[in-house]
């Protein structure tokens, strides 16, 4: 698949680049969604049109990760800014404390809104050691008494990922995975709790996706606000209020892509296939590029590295961009570059990238 | 403009139709923002050219609002429902609370919040009337020791609609405007906080629209967290985290499209005009159509009317939707009819509705 005229490869870290074949058929049918003589934009909620992508993209999103009636699918707003305060107000308390696995800026900021609830602790923390690893299982201390292990799966700014499930001793555990939902199999069942911003492997901005043990979602307690307590998600189907359509919409025919395209299982493959592109362009260039994240906790969706100077980031920026390779700009905390390498990013692009990159370093270096 | 081929008349009260040439201009322009080789969807909320979709929108819409300097647009999400938490949460405390108009559903629903929260006080009501109209001037009993008197400036399910700004003795005048935002000129300046749901005039469901006073949006409490603060959004300009972008885009299209059209005293003019015919159907029908509203409070966004019987009803919707004209059916807490026609609606869309019902009286009066 080469690029269609105007397009360009999109390394941004999110919003990420989108399915192709998803932007073209969301196109089509716009201005009148499956013969209801309506655009998505719309229509009605609790039209029969509307319920039927409501369902699928909810069972399609289950079965993608394997999981069966114990657990609901919730399409929520506010993205993970707001989960990082839903979570310790509905489920913690001062005495059983949310606690959390500090492992980088997303994970930190999840801790401070439950620090700011007072219904915080501590985990582990690679953050003395600068964010380079995500905290190993023997790092790990297990408060028996906390009402959950949060962990952050993905770290989009650091560019690491977790490679193992934490072994929670019986605490339910907790799962920000925003950048890295649905982009590979995961024993998603030890999991009690997950929730990505969707803007990075799944639609567009606008809808925060929950898949948790519905257990877990009626434990809201009675007097919280209607809008911040799961209960209320789940016992209206996340359609209490007007949802957000548009982009649920959007989420579900992203799911059936990867359904289309193999699974998770498929998107694993071909997602390692791309990271280990670049990964083997920064091993064998001699130290002229300098991965930021240990090799134990590399990431296949954000891939962070630095070049000698600054001069010589500025410069791979402008001569990238030139050849369509776009947003491949590091988070200002750690500098650098970042190529950003969602699901619909196409092993093209990577390609392109990885041999730019090694262009790049035998003209500079 | 008639009817494009396969599309409807929508009378449905939200999701509402949105203008087709908006609809098409975002279809046309869907896999390329720009020329940015991105879609909308998938663009940087920190690339330059969504910021000046962003910044336009909101200038747009205070330029349409005739507001100044000390007002600003947020772009929130979680819908009016979320807000109804939010303004005692920010602004109420149980010694000043927040004070409410019952005028309909939505404005119970915002007060219960309140309530939730013990920081609530009632104005006036017109539940026990069977909400026909809308509390008048005479009838508010205004606590100067309250935080705030919060007005439901339509009710869309009843079909009410203030015509006054209530003179709240120098008390902050707040205001949801989710069913009539932007449909008329209002003396906005003497309102201190209206926020909308934009799904009924402005845009797909997924933005919360909140045009309100600076010198208030900086009051939010330090210790709240950090989603659920107005402060929040006023010093990060609606980007503290990713906002829900392709929603926000719409909204200026349709910003931009009303400025097209004359502004608000365009739109109130067009919105006059087609409620006329749809009142004047049901005035001139010797109680066939026997409207909810009492003449004080007629909305011209929601025009609700009952028929002699449930059956003609029933046959009343099923006709309709034969000729196109759908969404008919009202809310089950009133019954009947109710055709929504909210600033998109076209002209010839309520003619023909008008002239149905004229139709349909005669054959089964």
């Amino acid at each position: 698949m080469s690029l269609e005229a105007g397009r360009v490869y999109n390394f941004n870290p999110g919003p990420g680049t989108m399915p192709l074949d998803v932007l073209k058929e969301v196109q089509a049918e716009f201005l009148n969604f499956k013969d209801s003589g309506e655009s998505i934009v719309e229509i009605s909620h609790r039209a029969p049109q509307y319920a039927e992508v409501h369902a699928k993209a909810k069972a399609d999103i289950k079965e993608l990760m394997g999981l069966g009636d114990d657990y609901e699918v919730l399409f929520m707003t506010g993205g993970a800014s707001t989960q990082f305060a839903l979570l310790p107000l509905n489920f913690a308390t001062k005495e059983h404390p949310g606690s959390y696995v500090l492992s980088g800026s997303f994970a930190e900021k999840a801790y401070k809104e439950a620090v700011n609830l007072d219904r915080a602790a501590v985990v582990a923390s690679s953050k003395e050691t600068g964010y380079h690893h995500v905290p190993q299982q023997d790092e790990l201390t297990i408060d028996p008494n906390a009402a959950y292990v949060h962990v952050c799966y993905n770290n989009t700014i650091y560019g690491t990922e977790y490679h193992y499930v934490p072994d929670t001793k019986g605490v339910p555990l907790f799962a920000d995975m925003s950048s890295d939902m649905l982009s590979r199999p995961v024993d998603f069942q030890k999991f009690d709790f997950i929730y990505a911003g969707v803007q990075k492997n799944l639609g567009p901005a606008g809808v925060t996706l929950v898949v948790a043990k519905k257990s877990f979602l009626e434990k809201s307690p009675e007097k919280l606000p209607t809008m911040f307590k799961y209960s209320t998600f789940l016992k209206k189907d996340s359609l209490f209020n007007t949802p957000p359509a548009f982009c649920i919409y959007f989420v579900g025919k992203v799911a059936a892509w990867i359904k289309a395209q193999g699974g998770l299982k498929a998107m694993e493959e071909r997602n390692t296939k791309k990271a280990a592109l670049l990964y083997n362009a920064i091993d064998a260039s001699n130290g002229f590029y300098a991965g930021h994240a240990d090799k134990v906790s590399r990431s296949n969706m954000n891939v962070t590295f630095r070049l000698p100077s600054e001069d010589l980031e500025k410069k791979f920026i402008a001569e990238a961009a030139e050849k369509k390779l776009c947003g491949v700009k590091g988070h200002r905390s750690v500098g650098g570059m970042r190529a950003s390498i969602y699901n619909a990013m196409p092993y093209e692009g990577v390609e392109l990238l990885a041999d730019f990159m090694e262009k790049f370093r035998k003209a500079n270096a």
